[in-house]
């Protein structure tokens, strides 16, 4: 199968065998702020040279799977998405697909396919079930029970960001809402948190905030609070989700999981500190897998 | 099959057709203090009449379920509980009402039962997706999806009570934590909030103090804050579900359902602030099915 993920900052697609085995990977920037029309050729391209390469060794992909941004419907239409990507509201990504190469196509929500592909090859594999918790500009999840993600009745499961949280109450929420944990604990989150601390306005993102809270024991005040309160925010999240869910196992992924190496042990200890089961160590693990929302993409298509 | 509703105040039983039409339906007292084997003679009691009556007419039931209190495994044995049934954890539910009786036998967690039951006949009948919220001595709850319960790795998921709530912070939850719902929002929790705020102390129950807030337009203070607060927090929590789990239907039932009536709208308003999308009318309702958990067991008991 050929495998996408459609981002609102990059496109990139690869041949997925069915053992999970990726080749031919292709990337290329998402043309976001030119709109549809210009997202949906910069995805065919992809899918073409994908398919090309594939060609030229004799491959030869029987079907397309897509994981893209926004919210996807069941015809792979997306029918709400943020303004990231121009006019993306209304595409007809499957629709589209299909025309062009005349293949079975299957498109579900970027971070559900994150989910399906860590659940198929990653810190999932072999587990009945597993919630994947992303971090990165916002905070999305997807609850995927054996090897299936639950996308809800409109599609939109998952938006764990959009949680009451006690620590984010007065911090407006990307939604417009009071106190939702994606205020706080997405990477934008974590940056507002920094410089309403009294943090440098040099430093401009949430990978250098947690960098100055990794790199020395006497953090500045402003980043080590702004880490703190933005981890245990969602370590208590993750900890009500367990709760809720039950999961076999929690996988945290998106940038912000990547960057940060103190943060991620407070998350650890305020999830720990709020779940009725005692907290097994590998319950809650950093997402290592390169590519999971193309192969769970992929996998879709499989299905 | 017969169904079985176990409890720690009541067991209830009676025989339920494969169109969910009920029977002869048995109640007697949980002698909770008296321990398990007494809990196990009065549970094989309930069934043992149940079947007695159904034989009286002909019917000879084909299987027994049961929803019980407790964290149940897949073996049917109550793995953890709450000290209200003495001696409960360890009991082998399953086991020993195959010895008495002969019959294939199903053990699921009482809140459980009580959500297949709902989605079977009640409120989440003929949707795809259901979220039971149950409100009384405690705050549980059970995701339904086509007909079956998730229970979760160690059979514990629905236990929303347990999630981190603004309104709740500086509160001792039930599980000995700080700041989870249910340590506001369930019975015992509204009243605690009201005797705090300086309610009468003669004033004994959540649904003593949910009637004064209905009784008059001129509520006392302490009781029009204790409901606003809980129904708040439990309104939000719902909201966040909502976005998490992206359900059918929300349906809110126990104890605490049944009593308030201001309450409830404040629930409805906290809810639909939170949510992504529109609340539709009709997407959270509060639960109007008697005998849900009894329905819902011999249900599971069916499958």
């Amino acid at each position: 199968m050929v495998g996408v993920d459609l981002g609102g900052t990059k496109i990139a697609g690869a041949l997925v065998a069915p053992d999970g085995a990726l080749r031919f990977r292709r990337e290329t920037p998402t043309p976001a702020a030119a709109g549809r029309d210009a997202v949906l050729d910069a995805c065919a391209a992809t899918i073409a040279q994908v398919i090309e390469d594939a060609r030229a060794v004799g491959a030869d992909p029987m079907a397309i799977g897509i994981g893209s941004a926004g919210v996807i419907d069941a015809a792979g239409r997306v029918v709400s998405a943020t303004r990231t990507i121009a006019d993306w509201v209304g595409a007809d990504l499957r629709g589209d697909v299909v025309r062009r190469f005349g293949l079975p196509v299957a498109v579900i929500n970027d971070v559900h396919a994150h989910g399906v592909g860590e659940a198929w090859l990653g810190a999932g594999r072999g587990r009945a079930s597993m919630l994947l918790v992303a971090v990165g500009t916002g905070i999305g999840g997807a609850y995927v029970v054996d090897g299936n993600v639950l996308p809800g009745a409109h599609g939109i499961a998952g938006h764990l960001g959009h949680v009451p949280s006690a620590e984010a109450a007065g911090v407006t929420c990307t939604c417009g809402r009071d106190g939702h944990l994606e205020g706080l604990a997405s990477g934008p989150g974590i940056h507002a948190a920094y410089l309403r601390a009294g943090g440098d306005p040099a430093v401009s993102s949430a990978a250098q905030v947690l960098a100055l809270v990794d790199g020395s024991s006497t953090a500045p005040a402003a980043a080590q609070s702004a880490a703190e309160l933005a981890a245990t925010a969602l370590g208590r999240a993750i900890g009500g989700c367990i709760n809720t869910f039950d999961p076999d196992v929690v996988v945290v992924g998106g940038g912000v999981a990547q960057a940060g190496g103190r943060w991620w042990d407070v998350v650890l200890g305020a999830a720990a500190r709020e779940t009725l089961l005692p907290l097994d160590p590998g319950m809650v693990v950093r997402s290592a897998l390169p590519d999971a929302a193309i192969l769970g993409a992929a996998r879709r298509a499989l299905r």
